[in-house]
């Protein structure tokens, strides 16, 4: 039976802060909660409604606990969507990891993108190149956002994003460092190696100056038109393209 | 001195309805307008504050009719901004045009991209990229739609869209056409020609069955990953981006 306190619990994970202070969050929308399920991730109560369930015989063996049943109203009431006739899950947030980076693989860096709609939309292009690491700096948006895990459509489950001090991160490794700037070598005729951070910058400001000088490798997107910029999450695509057609 | 009347008038503008009905539209924000009067379009009314004046002798010039100068909150009640201490402009909607298809150049073809915010997006992209055409089918988002014309960052005034049956098109056309579709043939490896037509799908159901009989160049973002697909402006992006190294 769900009361109203359960409801009000997890409504307010919505809030970074109570995410913090319990160690959990939530994802809403019947494909975000299966992958969220396939995923590594200690899952505590798995709300569907009936629809969800029928016709998905092998749901309650996948959740590993009981889901419980409630009304697309209820769901609505946890979560952010306007409509969820589907599942909403909570689950813990995994704790901060300080690994070494690998060296043959790439990993994004990301300093300092703030909107939620980016960093989900990055962490969605990150796993279509198959990039499952991202390192980002403590003022980039939270992963655990609804927004950021919405937006990510399912790839929240696969990427896996890291909040470190850049600064101490870059000043300590020997990885090639390829960074998007504006006067950087044209990222047409850049040759990737295999492996290495890719440093994306902040959505109006690019990459920030106390990051600028441990960029080994500045590379630019070349612009054949009159727009000022590109998105950065548009930006990431085209890099990792070009990485992944090396 | 504006009155409640104009005020009531330019808010109408945010429905397709009323922008059909009068043939006008309005963009928001200091450089969106100073975008808009840079194009060609026929500017009708300027609105700004003091302090966009403020520093910008040349603007009364660029403008070429005397802007009015209104207080902030009267922006805010004509557009949809929540912040806006800078400008809004009314400007006539360019009329339809059917003209031939150029055959040195490339251009977008959009089926059914239903969210304003990507078809603002694109536009965007398309700039970036050179592109100064983009044909859509009717059900695409409106280009006037103010969340349009905002996301694509000022670039609605140097990329044309024209709203066009594109089965008619296709039926109609010798043009290369590159269809960016599930099982087509790896973008890296792709040799793209001098011009021609780029299809791109609906956000939910790509290239409706009906023109992919058209495609002569079916085209596929190669994918390294787990994520289902990639959005249809990051996707256009990316073709753009393979487009223009070649």
């Amino acid at each position: 039976m769900l009361t109203n306190k359960t409801i009000k619990f997890v409504k307010s994970l919505q809030l970074k802060k109570f995410r913090k202070q319990e160690g959990l969050f939530f994802v809403e929308g019947g494909k975000s909660v299966e992958e969220l399920l396939e995923g590594d991730f200690s899952v505590k109560q798995v709300f569907v409604t009936k629809e969800f369930l029928e016709g998905k015989e092998q749901f309650r063996e996948t959740c590993g606990l009981e889901p419980e049943v409630v009304k697309e109203a209820d769901l609505l009431r946890m979560g952010t969507f306007k409509t969820n006739n589907a599942a909403l899950a909570v689950a813990e947030m995994r704790s901060a990891r300080n690994t070494d980076l690998p060296t043959d693989e790439f990993v994004l860096a990301l300093d300092g993108v703030r909107d939620p709609g980016n960093l989900g939309t990055i962490i969605r292009i990150a796993d279509w190149y198959g990039i499952s690491k991202i390192v980002a700096s403590e003022d980039t948006a939270d992963f655990y956002n609804p927004k950021v895990l919405n937006s990510s459509m399912g790839s929240f489950a696969r990427v896996r994003v890291d909040y470190r001090d850049l600064e101490s991160l870059f000043e300590n490794t020997d990885l090639p460092v390829y960074g998007a700037v504006l006067d950087g070598n044209d990222i047409h005729a850049e040759r990737f190696g295999k492996g290495g951070l890719v440093l994306m910058g902040n959505e109006s400001n690019g990459v920030r100056d106390n990051l600028r000088q441990y960029i080994s490798h500045p590379v630019t997107i070349p612009r054949f038109g009159g727009a000022e910029s590109l998105n950065v999450a548009t930006a990431t695509a085209v890099i990792c393209d070009n990485i992944r057609r090396a």
